[in-house]
């Protein structure tokens, strides 16, 4: 009976993910756009100093380790700089995308424009929802966090990593569209690196950053439909396009 | 002597607005968009409950009145719930733009497309920069707002309102673009009503929202210049446009 119970609460799901997708395909009019749902991937406690180690020159292309945040009992320890996870693992640029796959199973995802349906708007900050996204010859990562700068406001901030050198990121521009109830909202910048650190990006507010009533006014469902696309840039036009 | 300075003086911040207006020339390319210095007008205290009685039917085409923030001392008086200033005024629709033009001074620019230019973005929030466009057979207000949703968290809120009724709105779509360091940031939404009160738009979040440093970024020697543009709505067609 509880096999049962389970089969029908797992049929439920996949019906309710279709459901999404197919809302999040209808925004987006998504002709030739994959929408990929993304599930909240953790909801640890961030160290505030967690990037105190990060300002490393990062050109050498090692990202530096990671410690389990669980396992930080000692106060001298430097919290995590990995981009991502509160793992200990660290390693050469090179192997980034197969350890991300392999150990935390982000799932990667081909195409110029994809759409980033993230679900569970609701859960308690800090939550992240991540995705790697592979596009003119390189993986980028898509880091959406729910955290709370000012305590009791949560906010959503959103930005895109190359995994790849800071001089290689300057090669591209990145866009996040935002797209319902008669509202747009568009953020286009150049992608950081993965050897910098994604929370002083976020700490810094260089990024896309949503209040949580405007995150509500996009949502459909409890679910944000993000429009993912990038170009190689344009730095020197770019200012002059408008 | 004293005449001479004072000379000198406007001479000098007429140099400075000038290189101002070319820079923000420069970054919008404006092609036959003009550019506008906007100066704050000013930085009255809001009372919190400034918006109480603005719940109001308001397609009856006639703005509340408004009461001078300086003289409420009864706390059983309402506060202003005109759009913009605290001022004693009230009227019908059509003369709200003689009103604004001629007591508040509010300039009214022309164009499809122009360039806002607001200086000074580091006076202490509240402030606000206030600006009217006429386009489209009707006149526009724009007003941008630093204020404190977050005691010590100052934010800049930006919202373009139509001088009409509610209805009249909805014609509309308007955009507000930011394009600077290599960062784009663009907003896209209905215009509100004036008959709507600006402070509710601004504390639900429903308008372009900046971060201070997110501010500083597009900033440009202490000045946000903020690209406009207004056109008919298609409301329709606009989720399906991406």
């Amino acid at each position: 009976m509880l096999f049962f119970t389970q089969c029908f609460g797992a049929v439920l799901d996949l019906i309710h993910l279709r459901f999404q997708h197919y809302k999040a395909k209808r925004v987006f009019s998504a002709a030739g756009q994959l929408v990929c749902v993304v599930n909240p991937t953790h909801s640890l406690k961030y160290a505030p100093t967690r990037c105190a180690a990060a300002q490393v020159s990062t050109e050498q292309g090692i990202l530096p380790p990671c410690h389990h945040h669980e396992a930080v009992h000692d106060p001298q320890l430097v919290p995590c700089t990995c981009p991502l996870f509160s793992c200990p693992w660290e390693g050469h640029l090179e192997v980034v995308v197969s350890h991300l796959r392999q150990t935390h199973r982000i799932n990667i995802l081909q195409g110029a424009e994809i759409v980033f349906l993230a679900t569970d708007m609701h859960l308690p900050a800090p939550t992240d929802w991540i995705i790697m996204h592979s596009c003119l010859g390189h993986q980028f990562l898509l880091v959406l966090r729910k955290q709370e700068k000012y305590e009791g406001h949560p906010q959503f901030f959103a930005t895109m990593m190359l995994i790849g050198t800071p001089s290689q990121a300057n090669n591209f521009t990145y866009r996040l569209e935002l797209n319902r109830n008669q509202r747009r909202l568009k953020w286009e910048a150049t992608p950081r690196s993965v050897l910098e650190c994604v929370d002083s990006v976020i700490s810094d507010g260089d990024c896309l950053v949503l209040n949580t009533s405007l995150a509500q006014l996009f949502s459909d469902n409890g679910s944000l439909a993000i429009g993912i696309a990038i170009t190689t840039s344009k730095v020197h036009s770019s200012e002059a396009e408008m």
